[in-house]
């Protein structure tokens, strides 16, 4: 398989961890998103979206968006399985991956924090303002969530799941971007559980081919 | 089953849609949005993310995000199927879906337009202007997706889809807001036809019963 990626890519940083819980080698491609290289007519050919990550199969089928490629993961791949087996715990993991990927992350992506900027002529302190208010919309969100069940190693249960390859790259960001993570008791102690496993450690972004200090 | 909904709430009009296709009935809860209604201690005792909607089960579970409550009710109420049953055609669905839902939707919703104006001091054409950009900019991604496959009645393949779930409602807000929906060919076929079947027809916001003109 291969993956385009960029070190920095949060949605590219949940596929990294997915395939490494999955023991799944892969070919990494670095697609500089900070430079626009997915806006190059060669990854256009590629895929239609110009996001990353895509994931290429054995078979030359690219598929794109972050948690369909781990759910396609999931599925071809079923061991060790990211999502419970019974439907109310799929729905809770499944749910607590989109407080991230549909309430925190689009938020507050390169390409939107360059439209704050060039297109509203947004300052660099609101813009900032901006992403620590998503951020902390979404993790209290997580957190209540979590709060809500009794105690876990992991966002759901005894095991990595999708909801952790999502959140452990957003705190990622949160941290990098000097986001208020006190508090966030149960949240930050399952990304110091993960962070201690090899998959994630590999995922992460100084740990990637095109990493830039 | 209960939903909690708003007409207008674009993520609630996913799950009507798919309780609809489903014929699953269901007690509508009215949540205005547009008052702040999901602020709320009562809501807030629901659910901890303070969004719609929310699926209560019958056994009093409580399900959030729009997407993760659609696999729920096509697990637990398979007929019709609303994935497809290969893994490449689920995972095309599910990135579609995700089109739609993280990289259009979070960007319009009511509470980032709200932010927008309140606390960056946007301008009313400017807002609009961003509305426009995410939506036109997402659904070219759509249409590209849809353009590199062969032809199909729905999204993918000829029966009503997650995607269409998640598309039908956004075609709605980008007409609210004149959205330029001119060469969408693959994609405004799919919504006309979409719109000829009961389940989507009862879903819209003016069939709602807590619809305002």
């Amino acid at each position: 398989m291969k993956l385009y990626s960029y070190f920095r890519s949060s949605a590219s940083f949940r596929v990294r961890i997915a395939l490494n819980l999955k023991s799944l080698a892969y070919d990494y491609i670095p697609v500089h998103l900070n430079k626009s290289e997915q806006k190059t007519p060669e990854f256009a050919a590629l895929t239609s979206e110009q996001l990353l990550p895509v994931l290429e199969t054995d078979h030359g089928r690219r598929l794109t968006q972050s948690m369909a490629i781990i759910e396609y993961l999931d599925e071809t791949h079923p061991e060790p399985p990211l999502l419970p087996a019974d439907s109310l715990g799929r729905a809770r993991v499944r749910a607590l991956s989109q407080i991230i990927a549909c309430e925190v992350h689009p938020l507050n992506n390169l390409r939107v924090l360059k439209y704050l900027v060039k297109d509203l002529g947004v300052s660099d302190d609101a813009k900032n303002n901006w992403y620590k208010h998503w951020v902390r919309t979404g993790l209290n969100a997580f957190e209540a969530h979590l709060a809500a069940a009794p105690s876990s190693t992991y966002s759901h249960g005894e095991t990595p799941s999708l909801a952790d390859c999502c959140l452990i790259p957003q705190i990622f960001n949160a941290q990098r971007f000097d986001c208020d993570l006190s508090g966030l008791d149960r949240t930050m102690a399952v990304f110091q559980t993960c962070m201690k496993l090899e998959a994630f450690q590999k995922a992460q972004p100084s740990a990637c081919p095109d990493f830039e200090a």
